[in-house]
């Protein structure tokens, strides 16, 4: 049983105050991994307070490329800074965190294609440990270098990992009608009018974009806040199942 | 023109202090580069007195593995410790460096064969970016995780990207019959008498073992100490020449 879970940078850090993780929800999230996680566990964080601030102010994005060097050092440090204190919180608490950095073995192709070579997480996975990657700053052919997402991240490591479940944690219980939790997602046509438009524009993705990347996955999805992580881990179906 | 050049951890790090940079050589090794490295260049760095001291008080190894967790953070850390260094020193006189990480991209199969992808290094290469690796921890199947060391990168980066050409920055001027620089080898048996048993046992490998694996390359590659950087990167043949 391989399960990719992320968890959102708006769980595990103050979005509102620059480069500061949240603590208790941190180690709360830490504590219900080692408790439950006893699959073979992915995780993946966002970038919360840490990497986006970066990202906009270097203009960076998952469209907008880069070819300066200290803009991609910049942006892919503070993700580093945030990843081993999610690393750290996860080995107090015994699960065997590795941190697996993206820009050292993706990019995009000339076609705008992510390539995420994946055979090294396979076999951390299987030697025991519990790979943990996050959004980051990557090459990409042509332009430098562009952001990828912790979404994106999630759906490319799910298909490459044949994975069996994916979770993904945020600040909202799941997608939402109102201030209802649409308990199942199959067809974006079912609920393109809560949604709004499909196509976002915002860094790293919104909802639309993520319900439509996660119908494309043969794995089901997921999403959830806090609450969910539990029962989520426990092979419950918190939140919205999304395919 | 595609070169790749360590930068030997004897170099670059004070081997007698821990975890201590030496700050007068890595920075005239990087002004160096600055002033001579106009083609496609990556660089590839050894442990020095930041990786070799935690791998060996874990006893891992090139061939003894660990399943420690602990283990592995702590060898990957002090290397990227080192990397961060090295990558500020060349980013402080303008060469665009951005860390790649092996743990984060390769392993070793079940046959002990190391997997490093690179299309992410090339991509980067042809960008405008200098990637700057590093010897270190990988997962390797069945074994848990063992030591990549910086020579064994070096000859798989070279394969992996077609190099023109290799050089090894290290602390002996050339390798050595006696007190002289050998020239030019082609041939291991014409230097096995000097360089003594060919099955080396140190964790990173001897002179020996490095020589054979040079041999093995179809890129020539160039041993010298620091006086020797900057005719290599001029594209003159400092030091022994080997293969």
């Amino acid at each position: 049983m391989t399960v990719v879970l992320k968890l959102g940078g708006s769980v595990i850090t103050d979005k509102d105050t620059p480069e500061t993780v949240d603590r208790a929800a941190l180690d709360a999230a830490s504590s219900t991994i080692a408790a439950y996680g006893d699959t073979d566990l992915v995780i993946v964080h966002g970038g919360g307070s840490f990497g986006h601030h970066h990202a906009a102010a270097h203009g960076v994005s998952r469209t907008a490329g880069t070819h300066d060097d200290t803009a991609v050092r910049d942006v892919h440090r503070a993700m580093k800074r945030l990843n081993e204190q999610v690393v750290d919180a996860l080995a107090a608490v015994d699960v065997p965190a590795i941190p697996v950095h993206p820009l050292s073995v993706a990019h995009r192709s000339m076609e705008d294609e992510l390539r995420l070579p994946s055979q090294q997480v396979r076999t951390l996975l299987t030697e025991g440990f519990v790979p943990v990657l996050h959004g980051d700053v990557i090459g990409h052919e042509a332009m430098g270098a562009t952001i990828l997402s912790g979404d994106e991240l999630v759906c490319a490591l799910a298909e490459a990992l044949s994975a069996d479940r994916v979770g993904l944690c945020s600040a909202v219980p799941g997608v939402l009608d109102g201030e209802d939790v649409i308990p199942e997602i199959n067809d974006f046509e079912d609920v393109a009018h809560v949604l709004g438009a499909s196509e976002s524009t915002d860094v790293t993705g919104g909802m639309a974009g993520k319900v439509r990347a996660l119908l494309d996955l043969e794995t089901p999805a997921f999403v959830f806040d806090r609450g969910g992580l539990e029962p989520f881990l426990m092979g419950r179906q918190p939140g919205t199942r999304i395919g």
